[in-house]
């Protein structure tokens, strides 16, 4: 697939942050002639579909400031330098709804924007829930309510916009999914 | 919701660029405090989940210079401004792969990386596909090969790691559900 590639020519960090980095980079083309990409550039992260025992899905409600929007999504977080998905998908659940759980399973992985960024969230289902008693707490800038809802509730939720982002929506499928497999 | 959102202080614009922009905010938080966000804005996307008459799904492989990968994914593309989400998904169907279709049916709009950017992408299912004669053609920096695969084939490339993005996969599943309820 070598006749699909882009070649990078130069590179300018434009800016560094704390969360994303922009790139811009001129590449060759595979026709020989040049274009300019702009590339957002993440660590990366995690979501948790926490299911509780009686069958709950366990959401966090938060305000999006790129959004300007209060949605509901399943507990996530970005991953830190160095950290192992599953290490920080059991901090996410643990700080973000104050539960532990006793089983993790990895669902799949997807980029979240191929076009512009790198971000890769590894989504995982988290089952065995028990309310840990000291929970560690959020970051000192995240200020979350947790829902729990059925999976009913939840297809309701994206239907009214509530649920209205990409990982949630493919979690909550993949309940349906579950179900309608019987499983 | 009111006590969870966050009120900007200030807004600095730090680039504006063909596709995305950048903005650093300064926020108040719930709690009085302050924050910096990272934020980009994107004008928002389609995607067409399209199938043809024998039930193949009409994919896209392109490199993707965010990634530095070859991937597989559902015909997709940035909305113009002003343009209608369902024109868009038409245009990009037929620059993309050639094809028409005699029907576009929403399926789900969701944001990709609420977190940090405010890219929607709209979701279509495609039907009725049919050649076009003299389609128009791809922008002058994009360059893809045209795939038609079963939903089988499909599921495979997932577990490949070919298919690696959040919309595809979502579409995929979309299908699996689909056919698991029997429609």
């Amino acid at each position: 697939m070598d006749h699909l590639r882009e070649k990078t020519i130069s590179k300018e960090v434009l800016f560094e942050g704390k969360i994303i980095d922009l790139h811009i980079e001129e590449v060759e083309l595979p026709n020989g002639h040049t274009s300019k990409r702009e590339l957002i550039k993440h660590p990366g992260a995690v979501a948790v579909l926490a299911i509780t025992d009686d069958r709950k899905l366990v959401m966090v409600q938060q305000y999006r400031k790129a959004l300007e929007k209060v949605i509901v999504e399943i507990p996530a977080g970005k991953l830190e330098k160095g950290e192992a998905p599953e290490v920080t998908a059991k901090r996410e659940l643990e700080e973000e709804t104050g539960y532990g759980c006793e089983t993790l399973m990895p669902l799949i992985s997807f980029y979240t924007s191929p076009g512009f960024a790198d971000e890769l969230v590894h989504l995982f289902m988290a089952k065995g829930l028990k309310k840990i008693e000291n929970p560690a707490g959020l970051d000192e800038d995240e200020f979350v309510d947790v829902l729990e809802v059925t999976l009913v509730e939840a297809v309701e939720f994206i239907k009214e916009k509530k649920i209205y982002d990409a990982k949630t929506a493919y979690a909550v499928q993949y309940l349906q999914l579950q179900q309608a497999l019987g499983e």
